[in-house]
Parts: structure tokens; sequence; C-alpha cells
């Protein structure tokens, strides 16, 4: 797809119609930048995959082209693909400081070690190619977020990815609206803009709200106090440490990822908090319980994080006692709402006090909602728009709030990824093709390997099972020499279904017997005919459908 | 578990700590008086069950006692157990008119033909064995819903399985507040009541707010509109009729249970509306789309319901073009946001307006919120209080209610299934012990044979899949004459993994011939070294831990 002479093409690859592995490419004629490079958590309809990365041979086939990845900032939807993009398609990275440190512990894992960083802050322009891209300090759910303002020949395209505005943010740096509202005046081409929250009316509250939610909280609890909140959130972070420390309470740290974003946000200066506060988990037993904080991971209710184990007893050190309160300081990612309730059931049965979500004052979110979209949309006054990283739903919402501050229909943008959205230098826009895209799982080492044939597969074992004949016949002969077996597994309970399975197996026989009379020795016939007999044999006995998998030997 | 002498015990054995198979049984010692039967959906960790029951091998045990069925409505999580019940413990069955309605439609599906069914109405009393029951009715959301007053030897125990109260009903019946005043003048001793929505503030409003909100949007909309409900929502479909006639629209019924419910409504007089206004889903298309109303299943984005097909645009009779308005309503059940979103997203590209849930005004709920749980707490002003249908944190939220209208805390009990909790004639009450209860999985026609071991083998194949080395040996002299082969289901994309499965091939051959030097033929020791060699190598190569099904064949 050659971009056009003078032109500037933008070109979703994900984060469009789904929730995660957000990026997007810029590419002139001469140039590509690769924004973000996200991961998404797989659906459970794909059974058995770690991880879906977006597809990405467009950039491998145009490799020499890639100048750089920027990323917008350190969350997993952002940076989570980035292992896999480095190893096809080597380039330097630049992030924030808070970004680069969260990089640095995932290419570790990857064991990838030979890769340039370029530690970037908000009001800097970098030069990537011939495009210059500035950075502008936005607020989110993770310190170190920037928007990105490119200046292309055909004008300035304004990236907000995820964003919201906080008058009152933890560390005193509300979105920079200065600079937005100056990039507006002198005119932005396109804005791509954060579509997460627009379907929700009104403004996002402050994250402070949070902090006077565990203040008030802090200040009555009794007994221990267990705070569970995303581990990258690490103003959230910080304000239990302030409340914790305004009731002088310890805070003991639990779960591996809050544990490495303490480290890691504290070296990098993004989290203050005297040494002294922090006690291990093996100390939590010698202080009194209202002497202490643990901040644990777990608010979706993942069944291996620190706080699902403690509210099914299963955590090695940490004990829910009656008495002590449980804050989740987070809000259900859709899919996971019954994960959460069974964690909050589990909690109060222990005797714990629940406190959980946006309506008992400890949690808000990181994405702006729909004035605060307005407000985006009027700083910036786009001539086109493009609503970006949400679903099908999102987008349509979020279109709609364009043009009722005044974005012409035609201007605006409803893109699929893979769509490639060229901006001329005479002022036009048009969609003019697409690059392949999709979706690329990740199971193990395995990237790409599977599929819709083995998820079928697994889909059919997941819910029938599997069941497998074999026999040994004589290669001249056809006769049978060894079995027909049967063996079975998530098809029914073998102890007790010993004479169901043993009449499969005469039924075989059968089929095999007569088979052998009529001198029938090829393979696939012989397999089809052992499979037919036994389906048609197993569906009217159990209704049930499992995979049935012949296998003949020759001997 | 005998029950004592004057004495009565109430049972749950489903309904608590979970949603879903609402069963409670009411025992003296002569009697045994079932109340509900229901299902409950699986969650998606249950690979493969297609319905959940209560264990009902307690009334098995005590056939001879039990008098009667008794169903406070006709919702699935009350009356889809009944099936199942009645072919072990065969007893007459009382319902009102639309609870038997739904219950025949049931039991044919199940060709169970020589039940006892007693209609009943509101107001009725009923005599089973020495107990004597009165039906109150109440509001929900569906027709024909009774509450339970118990007139024991202990005192009177209320029943409130399912209730809200709706002052503006749609069929003019409020629920019968005046009797359950009266009951609580005279003196309730213990009060079973409804916790669905005992974490929700407030009041939930009138089922009549939604015909305002279909009527507002009914006309306004230029082209065709499609409502998705739960079919079992007589008065919603009512209401859809009434703001269909209001604007001159037709009426197509799609999707099986809403069109066996609108002719069982319709013919027992639940549902009324001119035959007139009913057109064929063949002849949509026939009318201008300004006339037409589709009333459709699907509301809950189930993949295979006639919305969902229409969004997917695989439904074959009607195509969502752009001007179409989609009502869906009703909340999505905990677990089931994903397919709902997906839903909408399809819908919204296929250029629909969608209106959906409370929050637009086309749903209320059918349960009473906590300020109406206090009005029922202070109708019966019971001396026990029980909290039932919902989960733990539910019945926790709603024993705090019924402590904040003064019942004292030693007075309210919080169950489990399987608890005898039993009232004594000296008015004391106490759970005295605790029967087999649980759920039992029916997965196709077993009922039971899917436990944990199958559970465990589905999730391990739904995750990793399969893979199965088959060797055939001379029995005298432990030499392979055939094989190894391998084979594998949902676990690699087997026509981009030769080389890998070879390996392994390999592998297991070198495994093989060093056991056959060793004069190792015992099956299991073959079996188990193939296991772990295979395991090892496969773990290493992929990180994915297939299930690995050694197969030792003999000549």
């Amino acid at each position: 797809m050659p971009v056009s002479e003078n032109a500037v093409a933008v070109i979703p690859l994900g984060g469009l119609g789904e929730v995660g592995k957000n990026m997007w490419l810029i590419e002139t004629p001469d140039d590509i930048v690769v924004v973000d490079a996200g991961v998404m958590f797989p659906e459970e309809d794909l059974l058995g995959v770690d991880l879906v990365i977006p597809d990405i041979s467009y950039l491998k086939e145009n490799k020499d082209k890639v100048r750089a990845v920027l990323l917008t900032h350190g969350h997993e939807d952002h940076i989570g693909a980035l292992p896999y993009l480095l190893k096809e398609v080597p380039v330097p990275v630049y992030g924030t400081r808070m970004t680069l440190g969260l990089v640095r512990a995932r290419l570790q894992e990857h064991e990838i070690n030979s890769v340039e960083m370029k530690e970037v802050r908000a009001g800097d322009r970098i030069r990537a190619g011939k495009l210059r891209i500035e950075l502008i300090h936005v607020n989110h759910s993770i310190p170190g977020v920037v928007a990105l303002a490119v200046d292309t020949s055909a004008g300035v395209i304004v990236f907000a990815t995820d964003f919201k505005f906080d008058h009152t943010p933890i560390d005193g740096r509300p979105t920079d609206v200065q600079r937005l509202g100056q990039l507006g005046a002198r005119g932005v081409l396109a804005l791509f803009s954060d579509s997460t929250n627009a379907e929700k009316p009104g403004y996002t509250p402050s994250e402070r709200i949070v902090g006077e939610g565990f203040s008030d909280i802090f200040r009555n609890a009794k007994g221990r106090i267990v705070v569970a909140t995303f581990a990258s959130n690490v103003h959230r972070i910080q304000q239990v440490f302030d409340a914790a420390a305004a009731v002088r309470r310890k805070v003991c740290v639990v779960g591996r990822s809050m544990v490495n974003v303490v480290r890691i946000a504290s070296e990098l200066g993004y989290l203050k908090f005297p040494e002294s506060m922090l006690i291990d988990v093996a100390e939590v037993d010698d202080y009194p319980p209202d002497r202490v904080v643990v901040l644990s991971t777990g608010s979706q209710g993942e069944p291996m994080a620190a706080l699902s184990r403690m509210a099914a007893s299963e955590h090695r050190q940490i004990r829910i006692v009656p008495g002590d309160t449980v804050i989740i300081s987070a809000h259900p990612i859709p899919g996971n709402e019954r994960l959460v309730g069974r964690t909050v059931n589990q909690l109060y049965k222990l005797g714990a006090q629940v406190v959980h979500g946006e309506a008992q004052g400890v949690h808000v979110s990181g994405h702006a909602a729909q004035e605060e979209l307005k407000w985006m949309l009027n700083l910036c006054r786009p001539k086109y728009f493009i609503p970006i990283h949400g679903e099908y739903r999102m987008l349509w919402q979020h279109a709609q709030l364009a043009m009722s501050v005044g974005v012409p229909e035609e201007n605006v943008f409803l893109l699929d990824i893979g769509d490639v959205l060229e901006f001329r230098a005479d002022g036009t826009a048009a969609v003019t093709g697409r690059v392949p895209s999709g979706q690329v799982f990740v199971d193990g080492l395995g990237v790409g390997d599977v599929g819709n044939v083995v998820l079928r597969d697994r889909r059919q074992l997941s819910q029938d099972g599997i069941l497998i004949a074999v026999v040994t016949i004589d290669k001249r002969t056809g006769a049978v020499v060894a079995g027909p077996d049967i063996v079975s597994r998530g098809f029914v309970y073998i102890r007790e279904s010993e004479e169901l399975l043993e009449e499969a197996r005469v039924r075989l026989q059968e089929t095999l017997a007569e088979m052998s009379e009529r001198q029938i020795t090829q393979w696939n016939v012989l397999k089809n005919n052992m499979r037919d007999a036994l389906s048609r044999f197993l569906y009217e006995r159990t209704k049930r459908r499992p995979i049935i998998l012949p296998i003949v030997m020759e001997v």
C-alpha cells in the first residue's frame, strides 16, 4: 500500500472494534513510525490462548521503513506485544521513564537485551525519519502518559490514546490543556481519541476522590486493611501509602506484579514513602491488626492472584479473619464480573467487610467520559476525527459526540483495523486501502501456531471430550490381531461407565468383522466406518458428541 | 435427620450462596413439601455441562414422606429441575395457571405424562399432609407468582422467593400487601425473603416505566423496531403489543421460546392483543418498515437466539438494516456482559440504533431493592429472618437490612444449602443438622455422570489438547512390531508442526528401545516412561501440557 507523495497515512493494527492490542502506524512514503504495541487478553472462547497480539506481517514486509516504536504509556495493552514486535522488527523504542521501566522488565523475561531505548518526557520533540512528533502530558491511571502531536506534510495529527482530565491529580500535573489549546488554535488536521468511556455520561472524577475514600475507611477500620488494585496504578498505590501513613499503619506488599511495580516506581521516583513503612509478609502477624495495610494484586478476581488466594484461604502467609476490611479498588473488566463476585462472596464468608468499586468511592476510571471527550474535541477543533481505543459501539458513540460539537459527519472516520487512512497535502482525507491485520494467538512458546483448527478441536474436547479406538490388523489378511481397545478422556466417568464403553467396544468389533467379511482393508474406509459406528452409538446413548479418533496399526 | 416432635424444619437444597436451582423443603415428622425445583445455568468453568440441578438424594431416601411440589412461579430457576425430580419422586405438582402452562411444555419435552397437576390461585389454601399453605399474590417479572404462608405447629412461616412491590402493575394487581400486613399483625414466626437485589439501594421502578420508554421510542422510530426480552416476561411482552398497537404497527414474533410463550400466555388469557396484529416472519418484508415490530429472543446475547443471529447477519428471514431500532429490554445476567456487548457492537455495525438496559428506560428489575425489602420485613415483622435466593454477599447484605429494621442478630440465620433449620413449638429455632446437598450436572442424557474427574480432563483438554502415542509390541519378546505413532488434537496445528511431532516420535522410539534393552515389558512402567519422555520434551519445546495418552497394544 504505497502512500501517495506528500501524504501521510495512519493505519490502526489494533484497538478498534476491540479492547486491547493497541497499535497504530504512521506512514509516509519514506518512513513508518509505530505507536504502541499492546496485547489483548483472550476472551474465554479462545481456549488455552495466553495472549493475543496484532498481526504485524505488514511491518515485517516493510521492515526497512520502520524508524521507531513510540510508546504512549506502560499498560500491557500498549506495551505487551513489544517483545514479539522487536524480535521481528528491531527498532529503537521511545517512552517515558515509567514506561521504559516497565518495558525493561518485560524484555528481560523474553531475554531481549540489545534494544535501543530512548527515554523521553512530555514536552520533548522526537524526530523519526522525516516525522516530527511532540509529546504532550496527559492524565490516566498510570504515570508517564503522553499524547502525541505528529507534524506531517498534511498538517498536525493528534493521538490521544488513553487520557482523562484530572484537575487535581496526585502528582500535581494536570493534562497539558494549554498546549492542546495552542495546537488547536493553530489548526489540528486530525484527532484520534480514546473511546473507552464514550458511553459514560458526565465527567470522570479526579483520582483524588479515591484518596478521600481510603482516608475515611482507614480512619474507621479497627482491624487489618487489605487493598487490592492494579499494580500499574502508581498514583492509587501512592494514595494507599499516604492514607496508611496518616493513621500510622505499616504497609505489606504482596503479589508478584505489585512487588515489582512498587520497586520500579520507587526507584524511578514515581512513588514516595519512607522505607520504614514497608514490612515483609512474614512480619504481618507481628503487628497488631490496626497497624497493618496489605497492598495486594487480585482486583480482577484472577484465580492465581494474591487476593483471590486469601479469599479462598489458600494464601500461604495471610489469612482473612473477621474484623478485616478488604478494599477492591477497581472496576471489573467486562468478563471478570463473576470472578470478582466470587472473591467478594468468599471474603464475606470469612467475616471481612468488603468495599468495592466506584459506587463505594474507592475507584475512579482512568478514561475521559463524554463531557471530557467534548473538551478534547473543542480544545483541538480537528478537521477530521477518528475515534479509537474501543469496541464498535464505543467508537460509534464517540463519533456522535464529535458530530454534536460540530465535526461534519463526512469528516468522521469509523475505521477498522487494517484500514489505511490517508491525509493529503491538499487537506483531503480518505481510506485508500487495507493492509493485513488481525489477531495472532500466543500459546506457551508458540506464536501463531494455534489457529481456528486447533481452537475448534479444543472447543469440542472441552464440551464432550475424546474417545480413542485402537485396533491392530494383519497387513496382508486384514484380520484383527489386537484390540479393538477404547480409551476416553473428558467424555464420561470411566469407572461408572464400564458397561457403556464395553458395549461400544462390541459395536466396534461387529463393524470390524463386517468390514473384514467384505474384505475392506483401506485405512480411510476402515477409519470412517469405525468413527461413524461409534459416533452414532454414543450420541444415541448419551446425546454427547466427543471427538472420535480411530487408530489402525498394521503388523 | 428426623424432625423433632411438634417441630417443623426448613431445608434449602439450592438458591443459597448461588443464583439458581432454587429448592426448599418444609419437613415435619410426618410430611415433606417441596417448594420449587429449579435449575442453574452452568458457569463457564463447568465445561460441557448443560444444566445444574440440586442434589435430591435426601428426597429419594424420604420418598414416602413427600406430599407435593409447590411452585411459586414459572421461571426456569424455579421449575427447570422438576422433570428430574418427578422421575425419582413422583408427587402432585401445585402451581398457578401460568406456572403449570410452562411446566407442561417442559414435561412434554421429557415425555413425562402421568403427573398430577393441581392448578391453584393466589388466595387459595392448600393442604399437603398436615401442612396448610396459603398462596399470596406478589409482583415479579412473570405473571402468576405467589409467596407462601405456611401454617405450622410452630407458627406461620412466610416464603417470598421472588418478588417486588409494583403499585402500578400491568395486570392491575399489586402485591397483596394487605394480606401480608394482616399476617404480620397476627404474628409471623419466620420470613424467608428474596435477596437478589439486596445490594441495590432504593426502590425498583414499576414495570409501567418500561411501557413509557417503549412508547417514546415507538413514536419516534422511522424504521423497523426490534424488541428483545425474556420470553417469560409476559407483562413486558404485553407492553410491546400495547406500544405497537398505539402506533399501528404489526408484531412479528421470532425465536422458539418467544413463540411458545406468546402462544401459551395468550391461550391462558395472560396476554391480550387482537389476533390481527400478528404477522408471520415470512411476511415481514411485505410491510413498510414503520409498520413492523419484531419481538425476539436473544436479550442475553445467547449465540443461537434470534437477535444474536440477526446481529451476526445469520438470521434466515430478518436482516438488520440502517434505520432499524433495536431495543434490548433486559439487563445482562452476570457472565453474559461480553455476549450482550458483542451483539450490540454487531447491531451498530449494521447501522441500527440500539437502546438497552435500565439506564435507557427500557428495563426494570423484577426483584425488590433495599427499601422494598425493608417494606417486606416491616409488613411481616418476623421473629426469625432468613435471607434466601442470592449469592453469599447478597444474603449478607439482606441480613444487615433485617437487623437495621430491628430483627435481633441472633434471630437472623445465614444458611448454607443442606442446613436443617428447625422451628420448635416453644418458639425457638436452631440449625440442627445437615442433609446431602450440592450440584448435580446434567450433560446430554447423563445426570450426575460428569463429575470432577471428567471436568478436570475437559479443562486440560481445552487448554492444551491431547497427544496419543500408540505402539504395538510382541507379547513374548517385548519388541516393537508397529509404531510408535503419534496423533494429536487441540495441541498444535499438525500441518505446520510435522517436524515437532516427528521429533517427538523419535524421542519415543529411543525411550522404547532403551526399555526393550533393559527388558522392561510391564505395561505400567512402559506407559509411564512413554508419558514422561513425551511430556518433558513437549513442555520444553512448547511450554504446553497436553494430556498424554500412551497406548500399548500386544500381539
